[in-house]
């Protein structure tokens, strides 16, 4: 997308620096952060500065490259590598299939000393991930606008944006490509605490994109489907379990529930690579648990405009963050991936069983 | 409620002031704010220093009694202030409640030029309206400490705890008693964005009862059921129509149609004075809209321990800020009042009926 009218992704490579959008710092400033080696880029895992399912996939195949680029880098060393970024968050699919696409796409030649084309290989590999998961988000907006009416009303929970899947976005590739067809649309932003990606980097999105949308509070989101100013709801997500339960950022479980209690069309936009058939359900995968301070402090600018933290709960109380929730099939009524709008889990996997094929033919 | 080894009522009449705890500062400052006439009072409600349904009412009370002892009160005057104190806070059926009762209470004799008797009896009345509110809260809280096992997980959102209810509170009256009778609960405390009431107000109420409680994002509330660590949900309301409709703080309506999704118990807590026969639906209800800014920039304090104003949103995004929304009675499991708890809005009615007429005979 574009920023200050130059062509971004969410993380690329440059000159042997890992670059990436500094996500936390908008949208009040625009920063590219660059990481020198493998550690570095880990850190901006864990820290979010980079954050969204597939941003992070990039990320950590980009960082799996940076690994098998080390001049001293042994086959321990690599799975070293590999481990490291794989600790990093744990919820997200989309990190491990990046992970072990590059570590194939290098590891054997890593063991049989050849260290130059071993570093070309899984560079080459980390390069392609984030082009396929450009060129995904792009046929999800395809097949997702076909969902959006002419005046619809969307709302989308977090953000599932271009800075969430390099570019474009799962949940939100659909209502850009939909604005460009030429529908009038307009989305409702949920703030998404405790992090607020949906009124910090949504809402950027949206606003770059000349898109209308209004920003509400996570409480209300039931309530304005109620008073039928909702027509669909669209989120992204960070695994999907084989049943096609949906693990995605907390509070994604109370919108689909209030959905289906107003009849509205809750829809999961993601690309294959965040399905994973080894988790048989949602309750397999693991949720992440965050700090604390995430929830009981805030991060904003103050009316002078200078950054800071602000205590916004009672010291001394305490607080529990988990990151995600899980939303049953049962509340999904499609899945938006690159292979179209899959209304039943078990038409999809047809479809994962033929890529994955594909992949191991690779 | 003890404050520092002092008992304090949320609002009180001291020296020809009225007095409030200041809830817009706490949980990071205690303080009593001070009206010498009902126009500030009228302020004090707007701006929030008083929130909570009870202590609108009992400060509307007490307003109005301020007003019918300004030296030159003239009956029209009298109604002039009705009027402006009813504007304060369109949802809160207490609010209409306590200025109607006042209002009954001397607006004859100050048609009959009895001036001193009239600001006498609104004074009386005033206070009878606060004393009332104590006593009921604490039958809410008799009644409704049944309805909590020992070892029970208790869900609750905003703060209708001492804080809302004069003393004592609604939804928190029966954790108080159920914790004072020695059983051992735990409270999940929602967040309650936008004005983080929850994490601000009763976090801070429980905290000084010594009873175990966690703060979550109100996104997680469903998830927190989903996991089973829920046991039963209570809220407050601030107007209960006649078929049995709540009015709550927004997000009320998210956390009723989880319970329901996972068969959980959703109990509103309120004094009889909060239904309003007048409004046959929950749709009937005015939802007060407050400002965005509520929602895009936030309160708290800074590192330093200073309290500021800080955006945690795009700048430029719009932004909806519905204070309330309307929980349908087929989500709640039980209304508790000092009347009992009761299973069904019409056996309810029965005992609205009566209080009615017992209040036309007085």
């Amino acid at each position: 997308m574009e920023v200050n009218g130059h062509p971004y992704r969410a993380v690329w490579m440059e000159e042997g620096l890992l670059c990436m959008i500094d996500q936390r710092v908008l949208p009040f400033s625009f920063e590219v952060f660059r990481c020198s080696d493998y550690r570095l880029s880990c850190e901006a895992i864990r820290n979010m500065t980079v954050r969204g399912a597939g941003t992070i996939g990039a990320t950590a195949g980009y960082a799996m490259a940076q690994a098998a680029m080390e001049a001293d880098i042994t086959p321990e060393g690599f799975t070293r590598a590999r481990r490291e970024i794989e600790a990093c968050r744990p919820t997200a699919r989309d990190l491990f299939y990046a992970t072990e696409r590059v570590y194939h796409a290098a590891a054997g030649l890593l063991a049989a000393g050849k260290l130059e084309e071993a570093a070309r290989l899984a560079s080459e590999a980390a390069t392609e991930i984030a082009d396929n998961y450009v060129a995904h988000a792009y046929q999800i907006g395809a097949h997702g606008s076909q969902l959006i009416s002419d005046g619809s009303n969307i709302l989308t929970h977090c953000n599932a944006g271009w800075l969430a899947l390099v570019d474009h976005g799962s949940a939100l590739s659909p209502v850009f490509m939909a604005h460009r067809e030429g529908k009038k649309i307009h989305v409702w932003v949920d703030e998404t605490r405790p992090r607020n990606q949906g009124a910090k980097l949504t809402a950027w999105e949206l606003s770059r994109a000349g898109i209308p949308h209004t920003i509400i509070a996570d409480n209300a989101a039931a309530w304005m489907m109620a008073r039928g100013q909702v027509d669909l709801l669209i989120t992204g997500a960070d695994r999907i379990a084989a049943n096609g339960d949906v693990a995605n950022k907390i509070g994604t479980l109370e919108k689909a529930i209030a959905a289906k209690a107003f009849n509205l069309p809750f829809y999961v936009a993601a690309p294959l690579s965040t399905f994973d058939r080894n988790c048989p359900d949602g309750y397999s995968i693991p949720v992440e648990e965050r700090d604390p301070e995430e929830l009981t402090s805030m991060n904003g600018i103050n009316l002078q405009g200078t950054s800071q933290e602000f205590r916004t709960a009672n010291p001394g109380s305490a607080a529990y963050n988990p990151a995600f929730d899980i939303t049953q099939a049962k509340y999904v009524t499609a899945y938006i991936c690159e292979s179209g709008v899959h209304n039943s889990i078990s038409g999809l996997h047809k479809r994962i069983t033929a890529e994955k094929s594909e992949e191991t033919g690779m």
